[in-house]
Parts: structure tokens; C-alpha cells; sequence
């Protein structure tokens, strides 16, 4: 027995999709040990967009310990924080025009999450946040309760979201529904019983909720709500910004100016925890103290950081991830036009991409038979119905092209295992809409 | 105007009883950009335990760099976490008797506390859990709904604590009360209103709270308590674990038996993000991904919180802390008695010690003195009433002469300027009550 | 100063608008301390469906009353307790092949409904309940987070919601979106973040919210979605119930058959405070005493509602009502037709009927021009937009010429005030969808 | 089987301790169906202070009714209405000095409870109420949340308290604790975890908590933190006020002065729905409709409620009480010094006082062998433990003395069955200890 299962708690997860022992990773590989390669698509769920152990990155990093440069800082100045902020106003925000604040608020995700609503709620004096159906804001309470996936949220051990209110994302009801209509009419409505909210968190691109794309319309609008009702307008940018979508920000081409920004995953650079909180002006409403965390001072994540805004100085990176995103959208509409049985559609935008399959169980044999062919690649959506793509950014043609063969590859061989290119009968596969039912209905 | 006014938000706290910038530290010492050194007497807020950038773990991590050495794991199996979980196992679990399962739950203190409730809810199907006066847990909503700081409540912009069952710590009411019996009252009562708790929640030195400490027999009752009307106990060990109090968990000499402990802080012992919650394998209840987080596969920190181990595979490092810690005690009380304007009593067990003053405010001029004296020393409490010394432990007597020799003087500046030494009148400065009342009247 | 100015407190509300002193009153009759004649086009808000003091119902009060029958009995049993009962059995459950147990929760509507809430919540071991949107359920604390309407919400002074989920109504979007198609998906959707309730509550016809008619395929969709995800399927029938439309429950003609029911108002048929919670027998989930109240046995009402019961026993009273009901629609129609300015458009179904009018304040006025005019009727919706009349089931064709003659010139009055017929211009005047927003922003 | 087993619905409580069908009464006496006579200690649970079907009042009613007076009035304005309210302000208001208006929240003891709690939420911009262990306020949400009972509490279906601080009542731990210097410290102590409350809700007595007496000076305290916390100080005097103690009030002679009281129960003193919150003019704070309710003009209420103040107009009546309370006292201690082996203890003021007993089962019992033997008496306290008594104030000496014999005769019935007489083993019997305890824990 592994020493993880006789002693790792039962919710580890990821670990039981690629069954074996990493030991070594660059750029877009990683190797077992023993010695075994593969090629990494899932990137630490979007926090290797740089690859993995980027070479300038690892070396500042020696160099910095080498120094016995501060490691753990709290929330005190040192050297590193003070090169971080500066680079990252430089390149980052001033070239965008943004005034936005910078606040470190623990090193993960939720961290990020929990103090955006909280800024939010202090600065509006209300208390309600309007999440979006399938989004994904992490796993500590305030950040649960903004998440849809049911049973994450039965991780909970409680009923949630008394300061949560729901709305359809884009696209949710298909053609049948205008989901802002909807949201701006139980806002304008004093019946509706839809109490005014502090404010709006979404995902431009629902990464964990099945690669759901907001179109840039759709969040202009959203933008407008939250001016017209006074809402503060938060973007969590922690899984798709940070280049996944070719610019900084996700939002970057929809053109809209969100009051807070949650960035965390690839801000390191180098897979360190870290995040950060934007807050325009008006949003930087804590006293001090108010919000605190041990580990808001990870200064090597600092120093690596301050190295992976190199990337974004000039043109040529954006340039990459673009080239690379086309491609990989072509190459997925080959697959899906490979396997009609499985009426796979492409989801996604940039270094983003899936193909969403039916049924859906399918998902996860496809991406064990892409394991057990090199390929390290997950599934997402509320019933895992989606193959999803999110390779480093420095991912090249030539990996791109081994990767995409793989997936062909396990594409087939699920195919063909479940009969489904023809020869046997399907009988023993349900159709989405099925299971939902049935999953409720058995609750 | 430097970086951090200019960009960092307004939260940042430590830093303005800091002021200077940090570049390089080691052992208990630390040196800011122009060169000057301080005693660190604060270490992280507890996080270095072990002293800054001890070389065992310095070398072990830039070797593991310079490999390649897998950096983020998710929770994949990698060979770093291998290593450490073994090691944990058989230097920690073992020798304890302890059949926990290891639960990492993202790399941060209220990540684990977050885990902890959510495990114990669902482990027993109810929704109440019970913390106490002047309890610190964390900034997420669930883990500061268990904080007892009004100001860092009010941080949430919305009302907290349906879901928490407030009691009083060992010793709240002096003698006035024995509050486990009123505790065990209220469950014995089916009248008491106090709905059936699923898990009660206890650091057994409050930390923030103003060094508080649980008495062995109190710990014992509580545990009594928890077995009799079936609750989770969990101990978050988050600040006072990790050889804070001379043995690796805290709770050690009390002979209680938690069912849930957090562990983060001196856990990766570097200053690095790691945490960890071990769970009794009737309290490891979620499925595979029901609770989840990017950051749980900080392999740096497994790196290093596997060499930080070896301090526990003999009683060397046990017998140094409490030697220093009984040095300690006898220097404050020294202090304490040198200045009796300032009614001070000494607070706290192992090397987490301090002296709470009166009036209250006089505690952070005393700070502020020592920072200007080069000694880096933090306020704790309600009102930060309590000078707290929280020093590295591998501090040694010449660190400890030195810093005590400055908090001495420090205490004499302070005690000069306000006329407390007796030549002036003493009406400029308010007692605790009356600021208590003050607060909360004019909220 | 009259003695309401100098003692009642401030939130007294109809006595605003029907500013005398009633102190008699008959049929669809009042007359004020001045004995000036009123037609009462309000009745009790839904109170007084068989008229003010019916003599029948009178003169069994006094013989009760001169006979000391038992006044109060709390939940004992009395004689006329049995006799309700057994008539209410007889009369209405079982011609309707209903086996539902009959509850008595307290004498009001927010009483049954709380009742039916923590009834459905324990059937089910679930806690969120569906609500929809310009619902009105009743002001105690569950009640009211049922309730739509802002400001009462905001009576609460407190934050709503947390257990309840709210659903758009029908024709809430008028055809931009099937209502039960986004219900339904949100439920069949593990990924929605609706968690799955225990319970859906709502209204055939929103009286206090507009009167918005619920269609009945839509209401035999909705009991379908509450079948298929196993929850609890509750009627409000408090207002439109016991004859309004026409049937002894609002929905004999829509084919559906409620998990639960509230009834009130109009229950005890005199006016006196009396409920009833009717349970199908597996919702019938209460241990004795598990919920209780000290007015439950009102036995004067049920002296009265036994009495009202005689009006079921045969056609002759539904079909009163149906003819009266049909008149009705078509006088308000051409009253719709003679003040094209008021963009006035018809709602409601059965003697339950109003003109909703644009600007939405007109709506007010036109009640205080009917008022001076000697009718009493009230205004509904969410901006009071809807002039609603809701008079006695026993109002007879002469009454309502004469209630619509004064109608008609209180339209006229007012759209003439107004310059609304043409002569002059109406910049002072707002719409409706203007205002709304500038309730929410200002808010 | 009877109409009762065969419709109503399992909640139905007293009849299962009253098995009769009951169908007069006047004075302190019912009589059922078969003609049977019983004394009625229990008057509805406080309802009937008056007696049953009082004279004057009766006659009132009747004379009402033929004259069709108003029944049903909503909130307008009706010369009944005025008549009370001009009443109550010359006999009870202005005599004592109170300045509070007059609301009518909906005709039940929960109504007012909840209605109170809204003003004082709204009056002080805070959400969080103090309730008392053992508390009973009602059983809708708002009201239920501050009641004590956890098989009340579990009828909720879901849990509850997030708005509600719950602290010991008077003489909860015995001489253990100052619950007042405990509360106290909560509130001045900003790391407490306390958040600020809007309110204290107290009943002076505890009637269902088991007679549970709150001293004069306690209350006098518990108002001066109210004052120095600024929060609003309400008294629940819905079962003890209206006389039962020997004040109209409750409180008269503690010297307090609430912002906030509730009154039901014998407030219309013919046992019909009508309750009344009497705001200080600070509290009254409601727009106009913002609480509303149907039956909140209960006509007929106000004419017996204002023929039942004649009573308060000359000392006579509180003599008569205070008498008999006092006869009542020393017969009560009698039976306890007669029945030494139940461990008798004496509880109450005024005419609510009762015997709590050891094992609390038996208390029950000699319930039923008191109906039994012609005496409508009940039970009170978490394990109904207490043996209460609360006849109609208008119990003459005669029938004090009659209930009591066949009081005296039911202990010992009970005493001998069980062999506490000395003559048999009592294993069979529980403490009330063991009882506590075994309940939490198997649940």
C-alpha cells in the first residue's frame, strides 16, 4: 500500500485520474518516477501557464535563498513585495489605465474571493452577492456559497446561501431566455423579492462549470446593471487570467472595468501560492488589520512573480498564445467532426478549449485513456461532460500536435469500446438530461 | 512616496508597526534595506518556529530546484509529498499512537480550519459549532464567524455567527464561574436553547486572543464534554502547534485526544504556505474533490517541512524550548515587577509569552519603542493590551538577554513619558473598562 | 386629535386611506360614525367574502354566546370544534376526495403559513422553500422572506433569504421566457448552485402583488416539477380561496391537487381570526404540541364557519358568483376603453378583478376619488399600480352598477386632473419602468 | 372514532391531557358534553384571567352584535376601535406614566413578539436579539428562533439562530453564576465574539419554561445594560401581564421601564384573538402598512377588551389577587411538605405558581389524576417537571380550596402508585439529571 493511501485523507481527487508519482516537470512535460513522460495539459488546473519550473524563474529564485532574502514577510515591507508592486503597476496596471489597489490577501483563490465580497459588502453596506449558476469561487464558506456545484456544496456539512443570490449565466437557457433581461427585471421590480445586492462576482470564462463563455456583450451589459444599481462588479479572473485567454486580464477585449479583480493560480509564475485583490479606490475599504493572513508575504512567490511579468512587456507572448489557440480550435473541430457519436461540441476561447461529449461519463474514460497514452488532460462541467484543454502558455506546435493525436487517439478508443461507432448497441449509456433527472429525484 | 502607499491597499497592518523594509534574514535576526538589524521576537506571527532560512532547508530546497523537482502538485502524488507523509507518519503519528488521516486543505490556517468544520458537519449531520470568547481562527467567512475580534468582524460587511455557538474560554469570568459546567448546562438542557453543537473548536493558548491559556484540567473537561453529547473536538493548533509550547503539538502534556487538528504556520517550517487537518478516520467523511483548493500541492513546503522534522526524532530541540521558555517567564516577571504603574501579570506557557499592561494602549508605544530600539515585538488581545513575545525558538540566551534587555528599556521610555514613574499626573490616560464601554456604546 | 393620531402607532394603513370612523356595517355595506354609506369594494381585503355580519351567521354567535358556550379552548375539544370539523369534512374534503388532515395553527394566514413551511421542512429533512416573485405570504419572519415586496422586506430590519429560493412567477417575463422550463432546468442541473428544496409555495392569483393570474397549465406544470423533484407542493389559498374565484378553493378548475393548504380570511366567513393548514397525511409530520398557539380554538369562529360552510352544499352560491364575475370584466373593460390615457389593461379572474394603470401613482388616486365618492377599494401590485376590486361574493348586480358608476367617475376625475384627457401635458408624470429604477438606485 | 382522530391533524396537544369535549363554561368552571363538572386551573393557558364568559363582557358582545357593529376592521378606524384605545390610554397608559403608542400586529402572542423584534431591529440598524435559556416567545420563525424548547425548536424543520444571542437566564446556574456580570462582560469585551445586539427580549416570569422567576433587582440590571449598550429593552408579557402577578403589568413593581411590550393572551379578556405592541415613540418606527396583518382589527376583541380595563379602575381587584395568590402560596408549600419523597420545590408570584417535582414524569401524571378527579391543571419546565397553576384570576376561596383538595388527593395517588410512599423500591423512576443527559445524547 502507497503511503497516500494509508495515510491521505479519502478526498483527494486528482491523484486517483493520474495514478502515479510525479517527480521531475518542465515547461510542458512532467515525468514519474519512473522516469516515465507526459505531456501536461491540465497545467495545475491553470496555474502553470507559464510551464512548469520556467528557467528564469527557478534561478531568481536560488539566487534569492542563496541571499537568505526573507522568505515569510506577513504583511511587511520587504525588498521582494516592493519590487513586485512596482513591476506589476508598470506593466500591468498603469499601461491599462487602472488605479486599482493591490491587496494581498492569503495566498489561494478563495483567500482572494472571500476578501473581494467582503470589500464589496462594506463598501455598498448590503450584503447579498449575486453568483452565476455553474460558477466556481472556491471551497471556504463565503466562497462556497458562490459556487455552484452541488456537491461541493454538500462539502459544506450545512445549508448555504442565505447571501447568495443566483443568477443564469449567458447562454444558460440557450435562445430561450435573455438572462440579463431577467436579472435587470428583478432588480427594477420592488416585488421581486431579489433584495438589492452588494455586488456581482462572475467568471468570464466558467472554467470548473464546463468552459462557459461569457460573450463580450453579455458582460458589457452586466457591467451596466451593476452601474445602473449601484452594484460593485467583480471579476473572479483567478482561473482564466493571468494570459489564459492571450491578454492579462480575461476581459481585456470586452472592454469593461471591473470594480474588484481576484487574480490568483499563475500570478506566481512558478505555482507558489499567491493572489491578489484589485480594488478601484472606492473598494479599498478596510481598516488595518481588518482583513490579515499568515502567508499574504510569500516573497519567493514575489520573486517569481516579479520574473513572469517579463512575459507581458511586449506583444510576442500574446502573439503565442493566440497562434497557439487557433490552432487548437481547429484541431478539436477535426476531432469532433471524427466522432460524431458522441456529439461533441467545442467549448471555450483562447488557451481555454474542450469539447463538450454525450454521454457524459464518456468524458472520464477519454481522459484515463489519455493518461494511459501520455497525456495528462481533465474533465469539467456539472456532469463532467467536458474534455478540457488548458496546456501552458508556452505550450509549441509540435506539443500541441503530440497532445491533439493522443486525444484523437483516446477519442477512438473509447468510441469503439462502447460501441459507439456503430458496431454494438448503446443501450447501457444515458443521455445527460437523464441523469440530472434521476440525481435529484434520488436526493 | 514609496511603493507600498502608493499601490498597496489600506489593509496592510504589521508594516506600519514595522516601518522599514526587509531584505534579508536568518536564525532570530532580521536586516532591513540599509543594513540595520533587529531581534525577531515576533517570527511570523508564529510561523517561524524554526528561525529564518534554517540551512538544512535552504539547501534541500534549492537542490530540489535546481532538479526540476515537480514545484506544484495539485494533489497529485508526487514524490516530495511522498516523503514528507512518510516521514509525518513515522515522527510524528506513530510515536503518538495517532491513526489520523492527513487532509491538506490548501496552504493557509483558515483553509484548514474551513476543512475542519465542514468535515465535522458532515461527520455528525449538524450545523452548529461551538467556539469561544476571544477565539482567532481566520478571515473566510466560516472561520471568522468562530473569530471573537469585533473589528475583524465587522471586516465581513455582513452579519455573522448563525451557524456558531458562542461560549466562554477557560478562566473568562476569573472565579466568578466555572464555565465548562455552564457549558455542559446549556446541552444538558432541552430548554437551554442552545441547539445540539456537531464539534467544538479550541486553541489551547489563544494566540490572537491575548495569550489565554487552557488549563490541562479545563482541556480534559472539554474533551469529557465532546465525548458525552457526541461533538467533534478540534484543536487548532495553527499558532501554538509545532514546538511552540516545547512538544510538537500542544496539547501534549493535557492527555487529550482531538478528533480534528489544524496544523499551517511552522508546519513547512520555512515560512512557506502549507497546511495541514488530521482527522480521525471517523471524521475523513468527504468524497474524492468534495473539498478542493490549487494550492494544496506546495511541494517546496513538503521539501522543507520534511527536513524541519528532524528537530522531533529526539528530546534535544524539546528540552532547548523549555529551557529558554523557563528563562523567559523569570525575565518578565522581572519586568513586571520593575514597573508596577503598569499592573502588568504575565500570560502564557513555553515560549509564547507576555506581559498584559494597563491602560491598554500603553502595550503598542511599548512596541513601537522596541521597534526603535531594534527589536520586532507584536501586541495581542481585545484591546492589545498584552506585550506578546513569540520569538523563534531556536532563539538562545544571548538573543533572548538582548531582547529582554530592550524590552526593558523600552517599558522605562514608556512608562517616563506618560509620568507613570510617579512625577506626573496619569488623567490622560483611560483603563480598560471604560474603553470597553466606550466602544460598544458608540457603535 | 383624534385618539388613533395620538395612540396608534405609526405603520396603521387603511385607516389612511379611508380616512372616517366606521361604526356599522352590513352586507357589502359600512356606514361611518356619521352614518354616511359606503359601498365596500374591499371586504376585509378578502375577509369578508359572504358580506359584513350575515344574519345567519349572527344570530348562531349570539345563541352560542348566550348559552356560554366556550369561548376559548385553546386546542381541546369542544362541541364546536367537532361540528366545524365535521361539517368542513362533509362539505368540502370529501366531495373532493380529499384525505388531507386539517390543522389550526393559529388564527391568521402567516400563522397557516409558517405552519405549512416547518411542516413541508420536516416532511422533507430539507430547508429551502420556492417562492415566486411579487408573492405575499405574511409578515412574521418565515412568512415575510416568502414575500416579494421590498418594503415590507425591509420592515424586517433585517437581512432575508436565506432559506428561501425565488422563482419568477408566470408570465413574470411576459413571453421572453417559460418560467417552470428555467425552474425545472435549475433543478435537473447539479452545477445551478438552487440547492434542492424542500418546498414550493405560491398563490393561484397574487392578490396583494397585483393580482397576477397564474394560468392553469402552468400550475399543472408546476405540481409536475414538484412531483418529479419530490417537493412539497403548497397553496396559499389564504386570500383567493374560500369562493373568490368561484370554487370553495382557487384551484378546483386547474386540476391540481396541493401537498398543502392555507386557508384564513374568509374561513370563519364572519370576520373573526381563524386558520386552517390542510396536510395530505404523509406532511402530517408534527409530535403533539410540536407547534402550538394560544388562539388555535377561536370557537365564536367556529360557531360562524360552520355556519358559512351551508353556502357549498349546492351550486346556487358559485354560480352567483360566476355571474356577477363576468359582469364585472366586462364593465371594467369598458371602463379600460373610455380612459385610453391610462393604458389600462384588465387582470384577475373570478370576483377577484382590477385595471392595472400607467403612471402607476394614478392608481392611489383614483382609490381616494372613489373614497369621496362613497366606495371603498384598495390599489395592488408592486408600484400600487393596479386599482383592485375585491367586494363581498354576495354583492348583488345592482350593488356592483353602482360600484362601477363610481368607478367610472373617479377614472374621469382623476384623468381629468391630470390633464390625462388631452388638454394638457403630462411632463409631471412618471412611468413605471422609470421609477422602479430610481427606487433601486437611490436605495 | 371521534371527529378529532379522524380529521385534525397530530399536532393537537391539551386535548391529549384533557380527554373530553368540552361545550360551557363560566367563571373558573367548564362542563362537557355529558354535563360533567371541572374546575379550570389552566384558563387557557392564561388567556381567560377574567374567568370564562364574563357577564359584562358577554352582554357587551351581544348587544354589539345585534347593532351589526363592525366585525372585521382591518386597521381602520372603528368606534370600537377608538373606545379601546381611549380606554386603555386613561385607565392603564397615562395612570402609570407611559408614553407608548399603541400597535396591533395581528391577533396572537407570536404576532406581537414578532413585530417587536422587527421595530427594534429597525429602530437600532442591528440584528442580533438576546433571548433567555428557557425562554417561550411563539413558534413563527422570528419568534420560534427565541424560544428555548428543542422539540419546538426541531418542529422548524430546519435550523435556527443565526439572529439570535443566547444568554442565562436569572438563577439559570444557581449561586454559580451572575448571569448579569456575564452578559455584561460579553458586551464590554470587544474580542467576545458578541456581536452588538439591537435588543434583550425577557419574560419577567417564565410560564412554559417552568415558572422560572426573573428577581426585581435582575431585571432592574438587565435594564440598565439595555440602557448603557443602547439596546432596546423588551418585556414579553403576553401570559404573565394582564394581572396575573397583581399589576396590570407584570413589571409594576420591579420600577422598570421597557421600550418594548407585548400583551395577548387575556388582553381582550373574553379569550378572543387580539394582542397589542406598546412601542416607546423612539421604537416607533414603521412606515405606514409596513407591518400589516388581516385580523389585526378584531372588532369584538375590543369591546370585551374594553369592558375587561373597568377592572383596572380602583385597587380592588389587585387585592383580591394578591389575596388569593397569597392563601395559594401557603396550600401549595403544604402539599410539598406533605409529599416529601417527589423533592417538591415551590415556584412563581402572583397566581402563576407551581410545585416542580422530582422525577419530573410524574408531574404529568398527577396532571391525569387531577382531570382525573375534576381539575383542569398542567405541566410546565424543559421535562414538564413543574405542576402549574394558573386559574382564572376570579377564583373565590372556595374554589382555591377545592382545586387544591383534589390536588393534595392527585400527589398522593401518584406517590402511592409508585411506591414513594415508602412502601415499594423506586427503581423505575429517573432523575431529572440522567433524563437531561440521556436526551442530548442519543440524539
Amino acid at each position: 500500500m502507497s503511503i497516500f493511501n494509508d495515510v491521505e485523507s479519502s478526498v483527494r481527487s486528482y491523484c486517483r485520474s493520474f495514478p502515479t508519482t510525479f517527480e521531475k516537470a518542465s515547461g510542458y512535460r512532467m515525468w514519474d518516477q519512473d522516469g516515465r513522460e507526459f505531456l501536461d495539459f491540465f497545467a495545475g488546473a491553470g496555474t502553470l501557464n507559464y510551464g512548469h519550473n520556467p528557467d528564469d524563474m527557478k534561478w531568481a529564485l536560488i539566487r534569492y535563498l542563496t541571499n537568505d532574502g526573507v522568505a515569510h514577510g506577513l504583511d511587511m515591507q520587504t525588498g521582494a513585495k516592493a519590487r513586485f508592486l512596482q513591476k506589476f503597476k508598470d506593466v500591468i496596471l498603469e499601461p491599462r489605465g487602472m488605479d486599482h489597489k493591490v491587496l494581498f490577501p492569503g495566498p489561494t483563490g478563495t483567500n482572494a474571493v472571500e476578501t473581494a465580497i467582503k470589500a464589496a459588502r462594506i463598501a455598498k453596506g448590503r450584503d447579498k452577492v449575486v453568483s452565476f449558476t455553474n460558477a466556481f469561487h472556491g471551497m471556504t464558506l463565503g466562497s462556497l456559497s458562490l459556487t455552484g456545484n452541488a456537491m461541493k456544496r454538500e462539502g459544506a456539512g450545512m445549508s448555504l446561501g442565505g447571501d447568495v443570490i443566483r443568477m443564469p449565466f449567458c447562454g444558460y437557457m440557450d435562445d430561450e431566455m435573455d438572462t440579463i433581461d431577467y436579472f435587470e427585471r428583478t432588480l427594477g421590480d420592488p416585488g421581486s423579492g431579489i433584495d438589492h445586492p452588494a455586488a456581482v462576482i462572475v467568471e468570464t470564462i466558467q472554467g470548473e462549470g464546463g468552459i462557459n463563455v461569457a460573450e463580450y456583450d453579455w458582460l458589457q451589459r452586466l457591467e451596466g446593471v451593476c452601474r445602473k444599481y449601484d452594484m460593485v462588479f467583480i471579476v473572479d479572473d483567478i482561473q482564466v487570467g493571468c494570459g489564459r485567454t492571450g491578454t492579462f486580464f480575461s476581459f481585456e477585449h470586452a472592454g469593461i472595468s471591473p470594480d474588484i479583480i481576484c487574480l490568483s493560480k499563475s500570478l506566481s509564475g512558478f505555482g507558489l501560492p499567491m493572489a491578489v485583490v484589485l480594488l478601484k479606490p472606492d473598494c479599498d475599504v478596510f481598516e488595518p488589520g481588518q482583513h490579515n493572513g499568515t502567508f499574504r508575504g510569500n516573497n519567493l512567490a514575489f520573486v517569481t512573480a516579479t520574473q513572469a511579468l517579463d512575459r507581458w512587456t511586449n506583444k510576442n507572448f500574446e502573439n503565442h498564445i493566440n497562434g497557439i489557440a487557433k490552432a487548437m480550435e481547429a484541431k478539436l473541430k477535426s476531432i469532433i467532426a471524427d466522432f460524431p457519436a458522441l456529439k461533441g461540441y467545442h467549448k471555450g476561447r483562447g488557451m481555454m478549449q474542450g469539447i463538450s461529449i454525450e454521454p457524459a461519463e464518456l468524458a472520464s474514460e477519454i481522459s484515463a485513456a489519455a493518461f494511459e497514452r501520455g497525456l495528462l488532460i481533465e474533465t469539467a462541467g456539472a456532469y463532467d461532460e467536458v474534455v478540457k484543454l488548458l496546456p501552458p502558455l508556452v505550450l509549441d506546435a509540435k506539443g500541441l500536435d503530440k497532445g491533439i493525436s493522443i486525444l484523437h487517439d483516446s477519442f477512438a478508443y473509447v468510441t469503439e469500446k462502447h460501441g459507439l461507432d456503430g458496431s454494438k448497441n448503446t443501450s447501457n449509456v444515458l443521455d445527460i438530461k437523464s441523469r440530472a433527472n434521476d440525481k435529484r429525484s434520488s436526493a
